[in-house]
């Protein structure tokens, strides 16, 4: 084994300095609490209570009317199934005798065949004591409207039920997608398939599908065998394949639309076809994280052939209209040292390689355009005088998508989502498509704003921890792209996080079950009190933020490392961790310092500050754990500095100088990234 | 939501009897501990220790050499894609390059094309920190030897690795057999394979597959479809699936053997073809639990056609030299109120009921042999002068195999082994087919007694929490099965065992994670901490054991009811409330009750005296949780009674007499049986 870096941000950091400023002054810290009556997210457009709650039994019937299809009738019976998961209720086949239904549905008429961007997804769903009823103008809404009663059913005191309501119902923004890198590490198709069922759980309606980069080229071309069968390391997914999860995510109201990424991010291409790039070759699979110098060559004809062949075969295997082309962070290395690249360049006055790339951009939409699709790519694709009907997808910001809106493109958002940088659900909904440069657009142009997509890159992520990665911080994005924009409550948030991220289980998801396994490779041979120690550090610590990862690592990570770390085990997101900062917000806020309050948090530390005994004798056994032991370490010393200064409170007067800058020095060690 | 009994026996009182003892007495309890220095379940016939270890990193390959099959080709693949699993590392495919190779497996020719009782399953695997040697005569004992070689790999303070070691090893018993019933519940294929991984891991070679009941046939026949048109509810098996299964499970060096279940249990046949049965008909799908009076017509020729037909075609579908015609439970009503029966019984001198099930059995034997099959049955079938080739299953205990045996009849056990009487791992690893009537027979009589079955009756499993039933206790009998007679320490196993439940997760198994859904589901809109409160409780309380969970039920237990009680969702054996045991003995044997002990307790004890407060508030909001009110007040009571005794310990003197029978009483209310 490495000797690894261990780089923790300590969420504990952020309570321990609450306590200290606990000491000088007492000020309330808690949030307002708005919260709905249900537990729905995202939050709908109209939601009005009335009084009373349809009982959910064994003899639930759901019936549909008006406009039927056989995507509504599997609809049907996986909306059954997900409530026979969430109640273990024994529900029969739904009868079609309307007078039965418990819950009756009105579509009326079909949506398009290939889902398009803007269909109407609005529904109105009306909840009584005597039954429920949905309707929708097509089986978009229906689809929305049926995860919204499933929300709504809840254990009460007596029963399953559903309470009473009328729900009004659209989303805010037509585009509501997540990326996944398949690339990077490739993930089977079981789990994109959990991963589509989660999405139409929170009502995301596009999945983009990253399918090419250096590290693998994933989808089987038929036409140019070569780009998976040199490319891929045998991981790709087959045309067959492809063609029947775009049937599952159509099932379930999701456009698919898939990226080829090029001129950059494209090494994976040349281990078959070197005579892309321009560079001499020969290539091999990238195995390393980064951007990388091969480049596709664009001042070949032949280049364009090729890729008018492939995205011809793509387009086909592709329904939806959009074809993302990436398009993003080429470092032009090997542009520069390819005299004929050089020679055109000059002969064809494009002074830089930004405009030698807009030259390759602009041909190759004029492919994907004359093959019938509209094009996708990433802010570097917004060059002047490309066709009004690209969509531009922004890793920069806002900025971007106002100067595009100005000038007449749409736009979607990814920049503040992307999920793998490790933010906590709160920072993510606080970003807003229209916030900033966007909200002094005028109103048409706002139009152009379509919306935003999460992005799930996927340098640390493999088939094990990949759901954990997304959830439930994703369904955080979804509600903020459904929503209106004025939901923006973070405590109403969490709270309804909370129980969406249990429900999702039920979808086959294991963004919370995952975490024992990996505990349990890190433990190996550990005592129960050992591996409770574990256990306790995993809860409370997160991985570090943003790209601080690949900066500390002592040795360079590829993809060739295992994922088996504690930084790739613990959760992105303390829910510990905020737990007890909330408890911590309530402690303050009381006006007395409330006993219970002060029992649980004496609790809590007094458990931290013996942790380290426990987990310094696994770290004798286990390589694995070893890494963690300056972090343990901490953990124990916040433990200790809180009881200090719990007792401090307690008796009612300030540290001394001395005591305050020891506890000083425990946060700032805390807050340092560990490397043993 | 009915109102529910609540039927809890808690774990509690074992740990707080053990408290009260310590007031009077301070004896030890901890039995002695005999740990192997590798945790290896089942234990090897042979383990001697070499000195340092083999390291495994993403180098390792593993070579095949001697005989080959595909079989062996897929076993090396499994067996990389669990070390993978273990290990999260990498691993490249396995090289052909003999000197390359880290581990070399020597298989010197093939197993019979059908798996057959009594087959070498031995192996030697010799491991040395240069490298590791499978050898085994035949692909059996080559499957043993890797399950072997993957429980050896773990973290050590490097890397991974395996210490070490020489193992030469065997069964004690040719028949280590597990039996799901999917006829009562239906066991999707999926859950079903996963079993069948597990039951590879721990080496039992049997899996028996009781497909048919009062409740549900659960094959498809196409000689006789209506049997499962009209038998199952639409719930069975595809014959195409059922070959595909016995090939999966073949891979895994394990025999399937079929149980068409006659002439009692058989009531779902009888839908389709009542005119099998003894009574008059109509016949529906049993919704109830128990014995029931339908049973076929032993007297009508065309019984015997039907079945000829019928187990012409299953004898062809399953391969296994074995097939099981149950025999169990006739309660002999349909045929007392059967004139012709009755008729029948006089004309062919038949006085009892059991005389003329025995004419039913000499006449179904007949029929399985002239198939080329040799027959298994429950007790019931042994009747004098029946073919010696049979095999007598026990549900009745040993005594049966000792009567059997010299007779010269083969048996198995499954009394002590049925799994859904929620038995500790330990009470069913002190079952020993050999022990009591069976340890009088001869040494020849002897080696008639094949092994043993542990048995999943699925009255109160389905798919969801199926799993956690069977494991991780099936392990210890897969011990007892295959380890020599002389194991039977049960610190070491549980030690051992607690290791193997957390890998058997990596095949798949979800008999940890499935318990936070269906406390999900209980919890409804819990609070944190009272969620938390409901896990606390679910962690130390157990179903009720044997079938008391019937007799206490308010209502009649039916297949329609949801399996979604706190007492379907807990374990049958708390980890936890054994953990706590083990600290008592501890404290007990500690000759000055040692600080550090007693704080665990204390702290353990605190926190079930206040669980309460927080459970009773979900109650008001949970139909699910209220149930659980009586016995969440118990654990409290239980948690302050052992803080007092805590106290008189501490104290140096023994409670008063009104303490004790205070003490006494929490303890005899806690063992009730709870109902609300």
């Amino acid at each position: 084994m490495r000797s690894a870096a261990l780089a923790f941000a300590l969420h504990l950091l952020e309570f321990s300095t609450a306590f200290l400023f606990a000491i000088v002054l007492s000020a309330p810290h808690a949030a307002a609490q708005t919260q709905l009556p249900v537990n729905l997210m995202p939050q709908p457009a109209s939601v009005k209570s009335g009084s009373g709650a349809l009982r959910i039994d064994a003899n639930f019937t759901v019936v549909f009317t008006g406009h039927t299809e056989p995507r509504l009738e599997r609809a049907g019976e996986r909306f059954l199934t997900q409530l026979h998961r969430q109640t273990a209720l024994l529900l029969a086949k739904s009868a079609n005798n309307l007078s039965q239904a418990t819950l009756l549905v009105h579509t009326d008429h079909a949506s398009k065949e290939i889902q398009e961007l803007g269909e109407d997804e609005s529904y109105t769903l009306e909840v009584t004591a005597t039954g429920a009823k949905l309707n929708a103008a097509n089986p978009l809404g229906v689809l929305r409207g049926l995860q919204t009663f499933l929300q709504l059913v809840e254990v009460t005191p007596d029963a399953f039920a559903a309470p009473a309501v009328v729900i009004q119902d659209q989303p805010r923004f037509p585009w509501r997608g997540l990326m996944i890198d398949v690339s990077r590490h490739f993930i089977p198709l079981d789990i994109l398939r959990r991963n589509i069922d989660g999405m139409e759980a929170v009502k995301m309606n596009v999945f983009h599908w990253h399918l090419s980069e250096n590290q693998g080229f994933r989808v089987e071309s038929k036409k140019f065998p070569k780009l998976q069968e040199f490319g891929s390391d045998g991981l790709y997914y087959t045309q067959q394949e492809i063609r029947d999860f775009i049937i599952y995510a159509r099932d379930r109201g999701i456009r698919v639309v898939p990226e080829f990424d090029m001129p950059g991010h494209s090494t994976a291409w040349f281990v078959g076809y070197p005579e892309l790039a321009s560079g001499t070759g020969p290539y091999s699979i990238e195995r390393k994280w980064g951007i990388f110098d091969p480049a596709m060559d664009p001042t070949n004809e032949n280049t364009y052939k090729f890729l008018d062949e492939l995205v011809a075969e793509m387009a086909k295997l592709f329904p939806d209209n959009c074809f993302h082309i990436g398009g993003d962070e080429v470092n032009g290395k090997e542009w520069d040292a390819n005299a004929k690249i050089q020679e055109f360049k000059k002969s064809h006055n494009l002074k830089t390689n930004e405009d030698l790339q807009a030259y390759f951009s602009q041909r190759v939409q004029k492919i994907v355009t004359k093959h019938g699709k509209a094009v996708v790519g990433w802010d570097e694709v917004f060059i002047p005088g490309v066709p009004k009907d690209i969509v531009i997808q922004s890793w920069r910001g806002q900025q971007s998508l106002a100067a595009a809106a100005q000038q007449g493109y749409h736009g979607i958002l990814s920049n503040g989502y992307y999920l793998d940088l490790g933010w906590s659900a709160a920072r993510h909904y606080a970003v807003d498509p229209m916030s900033g440069a966007a909200s002094t657009v005028s109103d048409d142009q706002k139009k152009l704003i379509l919306g935003g997509e999460s992005c799930m890159w996927s340098e640390y992520v493999d088939a094990e921890n990949i759901d954990s990665r997304i959830w439930p911080r994703n369904a955080a994005i979804a509600e903020r792209l459904w929503s209106a924009q004025a939901v923006t409550d973070p405590v109403s948030m969490y709270s309804r996080l909370d129980v969406e991220s249990a429900r999702l289980e039920w979808l086959g998801l294991t963004h919370r079950t995952y975490e024992r396994k990996m505990l349990q490779r890190i433990a190996g041979p550990a005592s129960p009190e050992e591996f409770a120690a574990l256990r306790n550090l995993a809860e409370v610590v997160e991985p570090v933020k943003d790209y601080t990862r690949e900066q500390t690592a002592p040795v360079e990570p590829t993809s060739q490392l295992p994922l088996n770390r504690l930084v790739d085990a613990v959760r992105l997101e303390s829910d510990a961790g905020r737990h007890f900062s909330e408890l911590v917000d309530k402690f303050l806020a009381s006006s007395c310092h409330d006993a219970v309050t002060a029992t649980q948090l004496r609790t809590q530390l007094a458990l931290w500050s013996q942790n380290n005994a426990a987990f310094a004798t696994l770290t004798q056994k286990s390589a694995l754990a070893k890494e963690a032991i300056l972090t343990s370490r901490d953990l124990s010393a916040l433990g200790i500095a809180g009881l200090r200064a719990l007792d401090a409170i307690a008796a009612g007067k300030p540290l001394a100088t001395d005591q305050q800058s020891q506890l000083n020095s425990v946060l700032s060690e805390a807050a340092k990234q560990k490397r043993n």
